[in-house]
């Protein structure tokens, strides 16, 4: 008997679970970000564990420091290989006046499911334990282990440090996995599956510059008195075109990798749209509306983005004094093979060139990930979408940073493939956050796919 | 019997009375920009109201649409020239930790009075107010009339409206008077009494560039999403050169009147030191120490300056979104004869051609102002200071704007002469502010001797 012959019922079957576990899970708010909700993310971290509990795993609530993480797993066979799969339990805030529905409320419509959290990451890690529970009693030989975060949307402060302390249970550590899987992103268009195969790196910094002890009248000491925000001004531009976005610190792009023929073509061939991707950020004015411009902007080059000027004055009208101190809070989004640590010095040392009297501290440093387009992981992910989709993916590019793939990159030297099942319209970050029982049950198709394709890879 | 035979020994026996009204005046806590003082401002105008009529003056409360402002006169001669005493009565904020005494409690010692607007501007009031009356009961054949704002510390909004509607009383409105004396300024040192002849101007300025309607993800977005902080620091740059204060707007410059060599001479007569400048206003780094330099730029040259960019993120931390939209708030310093009309227009014009997405809207201008160092008025002043002070003032000019000044200008061109009697270790707009009975001993003798000269001008 076939892997794949008693799926389609099992997904079926499984259907009345998923809406009611899948509620249960979002109904509990963790919201990483809000200190007040700190008990509620601990209560999620649980109610998961008790769901993977009940398919048969092994699963502890593992404390980081911060808020927890769960890992689990089912029986450890040595001579099998092992997968981690990645998801996220915690939730974006909810806050925006355009939620139609209380967001910790679930409710189903038109098999759609509604609330914070059911499109990320909830109702993808439910896919994949779903799944996951389909292989393990069909005798998939492969070991999968759960590692579900519930820092992400605070960008992952403990994971490291959960990672290395994390235990199944039964005194059983986490094993290196042989690979990751991550269920954690967006499709470009419904109907064609996208796999993103990189990220960019992140380098965040701040600058300061103290020219007084006090804030000065403008009229009794302009013209002689240093003005720290009009110099750290200057020393921004110097940095970036801010027309074109060309960062202008010398050595910046000496590193960065050409993009290649193949990844150029993968991008052509993703059904990227720049009206979409503008409507979906809310963006008005554009660099750019070239499309591969735009593509090659977002995933395959690094920027220079300033995000706050802080000392001046920021209250309505104007206060005509000049502020003692001031300080420009920056980060560059990096791409392969930019090092982060050189690209701070290059940095800083530029900085320090322009103007002596300006300190340049950094705020923390994220390695650039790309994996390998043409290896089995990646042939194995094609197949599993196309099982799950009837539709190969498009491989693309992720122009953010997920410090956890970066973290378990450099833990165990693994390749990291993203297996992501929300649609643009599924209000990622966004009010009316929904995922479907469309990509649910194709997405365990695709999951069971791929466990069975990547179990049997040397 | 002259004028001047009974003056010294009025000064002496004036002692009691002048201690005893500026402590009742300096108990009355006016800071105007507190909005819980305002029945104490209104209670400020009152009791200096009392002082004026207990010397046998008219003097009215008039209502200005925010604080009140007290205009005052005595029996008015249709055949003699008039001058109006300009002061203000509201005092800044005493809220400074470094304030050893309760800044509204008066106190005496050594011959020095303590609180805060002893020296500004109380203490010069209360002088100018003794002089005067020695003046009119000794038949000075001058008409003397007080202006008493009490706005002048947050920028004398309805000081115009003020004017207008002004009445000393009995139906007499105020006079276009002949000229205009002003005591609220400081001298640059003890035993060397300064003159100011010059005011720069202002215009204030708001740029603002929208390019999203909410923040964006700088890892989704960033390389293609404009993003407006980058946009205004580039703006900024191209308006000011940070390191030099040099404007570059095109136009700036073409009709800054070249420093006359007489205002050169005064200004190197004047007794001025940069590291009791730098000290005064806590500067630890300046862009020149040049003596000449510093003096030059404070009070012959314009000045552009940021007050302040917002639109970014300014908590603690990193957080890398780029936002919607973001504002810069400038200023300019303006010296005669530029236009701040005709300035506003060239900038207007040139950040339009910089980046035409950039809205550029007006703050507020004030002309600059400058008096005639040659005239009879000057001539007078530094008669009046050689007979109080036994030693002619340097004619220095102020960085500062002082709206008062610029809308006495406007209403009546008359000529605007600074009779300033606080020093520089006075506190003024500082901790443990002072007044002391040399400066209003020496200060009423200045006064009465001015009030003589210019009632004999044709």
């Amino acid at each position: 008997m076939s892997l794949y012959d008693g799926l389609d019922t099992y997904i079926e079957e499984s259907r009345p679970r998923f809406e009611s576990w899948l509620g249960r899970w979002v109904e509990v708010p963790t919201v990483s970000m809000d200190p007040a909700r700190r008990d509620d993310v601990r209560a999620g971290a649980s109610v998961v564990a008790e769901s993977l509990q009940a398919l048969g795993a092994l699963a502890t609530v593992v404390e980081t420091g911060g808020h927890p993480m769960v890992v689990a797993g089912w029986e450890y066979h040595a001579d099998w290989p092992t997968v981690t799969v990645y998801n996220h339990l915690d939730v974006q805030p909810a806050m925006e006046p355009e939620w139609t529905r209380d967001p910790f409320k679930f409710s189903i419509e038109n098999d759609r499911y509604y609330g914070r959290g059911t499109t990320d990451d909830k109702g993808p890690a439910l896919t994949a334990l779903l799944a996951a529970r389909y292989a393990i009693e069909h005798a998939v030989p492969l070991n999968i282990q759960f590692v579900w975060e519930m820092e992400e949307e605070i960008g992952s402060p403990h994971f490291k440090d959960g990672l290395a302390k994390a235990s199944i249970g039964h005194g059983r550590g986490l094993q290196t996995p042989d690979s990751v899987v991550v269920s954690d992103t967006v499709w470009l268009a419904g109907g064609k599956p996208a796999a993103p195969y990189g990220l960019r790196g992140l380098l965040a910094a701040h600058l300061t510059l103290e020219t007084a002890t006090r804030e000065a009248h403008s009229g009794l000491t302009g013209g002689v008195a240093r003005n720290p925000l009009t110099e750290l001004c200057a020393v921004i531009d110097r940095c970036v075109d801010a027309a074109s976005g060309r960062v202008r610190i010398p050595g910046f792009y000496k590193d960065v990798r050409p993009l290649g023929k193949k990844d150029a073509e993968q991008f052509l061939a993703s059904g990227f749209q720049v009206k979409s991707f503008a409507d979906a950020h809310k963006l008005t004015k554009l660099r750019t509306r070239d499309r591969a411009s735009v593509m090659r902007r977002l995933w395959a080059e690094p920027t220079f983005e300033v995000h706050g000027l802080t000392g001046g004055y920021t209250g309505p009208g104007v206060k005509t004094s000049i502020p003692p101190r001031a300080e420009a809070k920056v980060s560059m989004r990096l791409v392969p093979d930019q090092h982060p640590e050189k690209i701070f010095s290059l940095f800083r040392r530029y900085v320090r060139k322009l103007n002596p009297d300006i300190r340049v501290e950094s705020d923390g440093m994220l390695r650039p990930y790309v994996g390998d387009l043409r290896g089995p992981y990646a042939a194995a992910l094609k197949t599993a979408m196309r099982f799950g989709f009837d539709r190969e993916p498009a491989f693309i590019r992720e122009g953010g940073s997920i410090g956890a793939v970066v973290t378990m990159v450099e833990q165990w030297n693994a390749p990291v493939m993203f297996l992501g099942l929300s649609l643009p319209d599924h209000g990622y970050h966004a009010p009316n956050e929904r995922f479907d029982w469309g990509q649910a049950s194709r997405g365990m198709k695709a999951f069971v796919k791929y466990f069975d394709e990547i179990s049997r890879l040397p």
